[in-house]
């Protein structure tokens, strides 16, 4: 009887259950994956969705997170882009990049991947993880980059900027509405900026949200507690918003951005919804609007790799709070109470 | 006192109220109106909704109509691009030319028109007609063309094609999917043929309305009162309809719709909606589709014209009954009880 070498991850138990616990290490069962040993990890809204039961494809004894920075340890015999020792970003899609549609760039619909990471496999908040189809879904880190700051490109940026801002057709001089001030709408926020909005109105119930949504340059701020905020935005509008960002999910918050969106203008729904909405379209219809859903695909992690580069965007700031792996448990505390700590990102550093 | 020169028009008096009434000429009111003799006119499903009393704005008194051909009487001074005797195609959505949505080809926005013939001014059910805009509402119609088959191009076919084919992007190999073959569904059926898509399914509950889908080039037909529609898709396909155009304007098949798309497609909403529908969104966020909306633009108008003189569309074939101008109520019978009469598109000459 042989023991298995052990690591320490954060362990889903069903709802309501997580712990720190020693679990055996992972290791290479296709030639395409690699072993990461992860050096900063996050956790995001989506886990918070998993610890409460609602996604039930995740089963008890799974390591949760889909986010993180690491080192490579090892790579199966076919991975060609990285070998160990290379620092990587790990992208919260898996690619296998020969599927029709990775053809089309919806790593998000892979047909042996997309989503998978710490909800059909085990994922990285842990000391190591298994990353299938390596070529594809991890990033080597740029020389020099802050790597905490990388972290927010695993998930949120590519999120907020393709399923935020690129369906919503963000354009030079648009009006943009951001419903929600989560770390995925201060992702879109950030991203939309790319493209010169003229202004920026950033929905949201939580004051200190709203103030840094302000400090990355929302051009107003509207707390939703306080009134009609359709009819706020359309007082302060000629005919609504060009592009309206739901980056909650809920039936509320995306009736404002219906109610405001106008005529020939997008609503891109980001939002994870847990039930259906009432959609207006019978008032809708007329009014040559386009509403887009989306799991981020990541196809845009190699931009926003350049943006960060070239210093157009700067990651870090979304980062609040800092812990260590031992602090695991604590750092779910923090982040799942955001609004009271005034967290955004909490990053959870292997050291 | 002066008598008022009268003219036979087909006037709304309420919900399920109409006659063929005489009443006055209508005459130039701004520089910019033209009027044009009606030569042949049609009725449009949106006629039936008004007469339903679904649409409120019609007022009594109010004579219906908004697609035709004709030749032009009378132009304003400011009108340069028509002038007496010469035979036009009037569009349904009038457009000032210089508005903001006008400069951006979104003619149902015009702050100055958009569709106002045969709802909020008089329309083309009568002898006369003044076209406001006339400049920008208007088109010539080319030498030699078959001026009934042009009556389809007032707004069924820049409909099915603007708001179903381009706004749900159908491209070469794409399977599409048309809910609804009535005169619009028709018009998208006939019109995405354009683009080459694989499969072409066509689904109603009218079995003489699905084979002449056949005939107008569908690959498939389904009739939805036999059995679960989107069970029966699914099982044609690998995972859905790229395209599915909604061509009713009802929850249920809107429901249709939004049950066969596949990830990464298009639902493109061409219905007129009385209520609202229940959008899926709690399963559709993960799925990467866009859903569109819109009153046609008629923006296409001019591209349209092309394809009738190449030969490619030949709009004539969507026409199934042929009155003149004094059996205008018998018209609409069989218009408004086109299921049993076999009717698609009615044509009425005012010979």
């Amino acid at each position: 009887m042989t023991h298995s070498p052990l690591m320490k991850a954060l362990v889903y138990h069903g709802p309501g259950e997580k712990s720190w616990d020693s679990v055996p290490l992972p290791h290479i069962s296709k030639p395409t994956d690699a072993i990461v040993r992860v050096v900063k990890t996050t956790i995001c809204g989506t886990d918070l969705h998993i610890l409460k039961g609602d996604v039930p494809a995740v089963t008890k004894g799974r390591i949760l997170g889909h986010e993180g920075i690491g080192i490579i340890q090892e790579t199966g015999d076919a991975v060609s882009n990285f070998k160990k020792g290379d620092h990587v970003l790990i992208s919260c899609i898996t690619s296998c990049g020969k599927c029709e549609y990775c053809k089309r760039q919806m790593y998000a619909h892979c047909e042996d991947g997309g989503w998978i990471l710490g909800h059909l496999i085990d994922g990285t908040q842990a000391e190591y993880v298994r990353i299938p189809h390596a070529d594809n879904s991890l990033y080597h880190v740029p020389p020099g980059e802050d790597e905490e700051a990388l972290v927010m490109l695993s998930d949120i940026l590519p999120t907020g900027f393709e399923i935020g801002v690129l369906y919503g057709t963000v354009k030079p001089g648009d009006i943009v509405a951001i419903v929600g001030a989560g770390p995925v709408g201060m992702a879109a926020l950030l991203t939309a900026r790319f493209f010169s909005p003229s202004e920026i109105i950033m929905i949201d119930v939580d004051e200190s949200r709203l103030s840094m949504a302000k400090k990355f340059g929302a051009t107003k701020t509207i707390n939703s507690a306080c009134g009609n905020v359709a009819e706020i935005v359309l007082a302060q509008t000629k005919d609504g918003v060009d592009v309206a960002i739901e980056a909650v999910g809920m039936p509320q918050t995306f009736d404002i951005c219906q109610n405001i969106v106008r005529p020939g203008g997008h609503i891109a729904n980001i939002g994870v919804h847990g039930k259906s909405v009432d959609f207006q379209i019978q008032k809708l219809w007329i009014q040559n609007i386009t509403l887009t859903t989306g799991l981020v695909n990541t196809n845009t992690t190699p931009m926003l790799l350049k943006t960060v580069e070239s210093k157009e965007l700067v990651p870090g700031n979304l980062i609040t709070h800092r812990f260590t792996f031992d602090q695991f448990l604590k750092a779910y505390d923090v982040f799942g109470n955001a609004a009271a700590e005034k967290a955004l990102k909490v990053i959870i550093s292997n050291t």
